[in-house]
């Protein structure tokens, strides 16, 4: 109701959403007006539920580039990596099952878990990604309390939402640790690809998978970020046994992905558009975040602190003392400025001191602008 | 692998697929030409859950012609029907629930709700659909026996296996029987437009939902069979409060249908494309079925028996006696023609009598040969 008295003028930290200005629009296009010719019926019709097979072999390029191999019988395209966070919930978790989830972690990996009626238990979280320590802990003193623990879900790159990646030393160490546990590691991994170049290298990127020698890891990717999020064509990268019954349950879901929006993708990368997508896409969101920080420091000073993000979308702010996210949200759409609130990331209880802001979408004229408002809304109420 | 190994000249009755011949490309292609101009960014964005307003809009339109009065909150895009179907079983059926679904009925049904870990628990079926004696009978007697019953799933129109209409006078009835024992019905209507006007008209298909007073029908469709399969936009109208809870399943499931697709249907719709196709593809099916009809009256002369299909895509045959579907299958597949055994069909163990032949896809020529190549199937094996 707030949102719609404001006469539209309303900026947006909240949405996770990539800038259209980034999307390939001539090259689609083209590659659409050619798919729709009439020439191949196929376009259009019915298709295989595990995905378009050329795609499915194109996605095994990508997978190649990010050190991960993989066959046909360990692929399967998804609606969007939500697809593939509940296929995990309906085919892994089964009710009361506890499954660790970083504080703070992705919502829509909170919401998709707990329909499959387990319970989350957090992990802390260091600036350079989970407490391996406080993880392990986590994991034993659940299991001694009689709990069936086997699933930790992560996003190792420019985590949504604090924006944080995990070091490679705890890679390798959460792939020892999930073997001596007997663990399954859901790695969630819409980012990667958009490091920012001044503090992280692509190097850094490497994904669990790639040195998943035991069947340990369910990767999750989508093109929702580097292509573009209404095709929803993402994809699962798992053990062949665990591929299969995502296969059987997503036939009685919804058959398949949009045939379609999957050969565009797959012409996509068979013409390198999704190559030539990357080198802008990482400057377009770091020349974002600088202009997010600057401003940000312009207006608050110190009395915001953040871990500086290295990629992706978001900045996870820590406010002042005494301000909590919850009454500063009212207030900041009294200005007209949005933002996610912390707690609704922490499984915990904990986060009502923090405030996510995406930075990928609104142009740099329009952040500054937010970021006013929102410095606005913490200015103290004036005494009547 | 038999499959494999015949060379590609397989001729398939098996797959439920429209004829590409019948998709309009050439509109297709021009709408989506303008929508990715990249003038609008939100053609390719993250959208909204409950689907794009516009084609929310339309799909009000297309209810309206069909008698069903709806708004807004009583209406949600799905991913196929299938997901309709599953949101259904996600939403309103708990493991161990009966639900009521006619013998024969739809294999994606029958899949998506034995997932919610319910019984399903079969209805006879008449000429002119369901039987509602038997309807009745099963669900006192379930509920007798302490099982909690409330959903009644049937294709009142063109029934997928079985070809049947459902007479209006059933209709009627079905909606007062659903009030006096409180049920809920969950009303398929994939193929209401495709009526065979030799033997139907669009009267005939008026859904039940049109004269739903009561709040007693989830009505499900789609776009598949209209325009394309590949798009995979159809939708439910329902209750609002039955909505809102769909709407907050889908959020984790998977975000959203894809825009492009949703937008190319709206275009579709607001441009009578989806109007203008209407009577070209009841034309289209219905001289199918004819070639289909005469084919096996040509090869099996009485020795094949079925209710002659008023609408739709499917013909559901009664073998002679002495043979079994499934063996069958076997040596149609040799002979290289497939087939969708009845078995499948029938909750109840029943229907290995039957096949399900699909006459919508392969050319009248194909349909004659796959008939040929039927009729080969069922010759007595030479005794050596």
């Amino acid at each position: 109701q707030v949102i719609a008295s404001r006469s539209g003028d309303l900026i947006s930290f909240a949405a996770g959403y990539p800038d259209p200005a980034g999307f390939p629009w001539e090259e689609f296009r083209a590659i659409a007006s050619e798919l729709l010719s009439g020439k191949d019926g196929s376009v259009l019709q019915y298709g295989p539920t595990r995905g378009y097979r050329p795609l499915i072999e194109s996605i095994l390029g990508v997978l190649e580039k990010r050190g991960i191999k993989a066959d046909l019988t360990e692929v399967m395209t998804t609606s969007g990596s939500q697809q593939g966070l509940d296929l995990t919930a309906r085919v892994l978790i089964a009710p009361g099952d506890v499954v660790l989830v970083e504080v703070p972690t992705y919502t829509g990996a909170i919401a998709a878990f707990r329909n499959a009626q387990c319970r989350l238990v957090g992990v802390r979280q260091d600036a350079d990604g989970i407490n391996l320590e406080d993880l392990d802990a986590s994991c034993m003193r659940e299991r001694k309390a009689g709990s069936r623990v086997n699933l930790l879900y992560l996003v190792p790159n420019f985590q949504n939402p604090a924006g944080i990646l995990l070091s490679l030393e705890k890679r390798q160490r959460l792939l020892e640790w999930a073997e001596r546990r007997n663990m399954l590691i859901v790695e969630d991994d819409p980012y990667g690809e958009l490091y920012f170049e001044d503090v992280a290298t692509a190097a850094e990127t490497r994904p669990l998978k790639a040195d998943d020698r035991h069947g340990r890891v369910i990767y999750l990717s989508t093109f929702s970020k580097t292509l573009a999020p209404g095709f929803r064509v993402a994809w699962v990268a798992a053990p062949a046994p665990i591929v299969e019954r995502f296969y059987t349950a997503k036939q009685s879901m919804d058959l398949m992905c949009g045939i379609l929006d999957q050969r565009v993708v797959h012409q996509s990368i068979a013409r390198g558009v999704l190559d030539r997508q990357a080198a802008p896409l990482r400057k377009l969101y770091r020349d974002r975040r600088d202009v997010m920080e600057q401003t940000l420091r312009d207006q608050f000073g110190d009395r915001l602190s953040w871990i500086k993000p290295k990629g992706g979308f978001f900045l996870w702010a820590q406010l002042p003392d005494g301000f909590e996210d919850i009454a500063l949200l009212e207030k900041a759409m009294e200005q007209g400025v949005l933002f996610v609130i912390g707690s609704a990331f922490c499984v915990d209880g904990s986060g009502h001191g923090r405030v996510r802001l995406s930075f990928s979408w609104p142009a740099p004229d329009r952040i500054r602008e937010g970021a006013a408002r929102l410095a606005r809304a913490m200015m103290p109420t004036p005494v009547a």
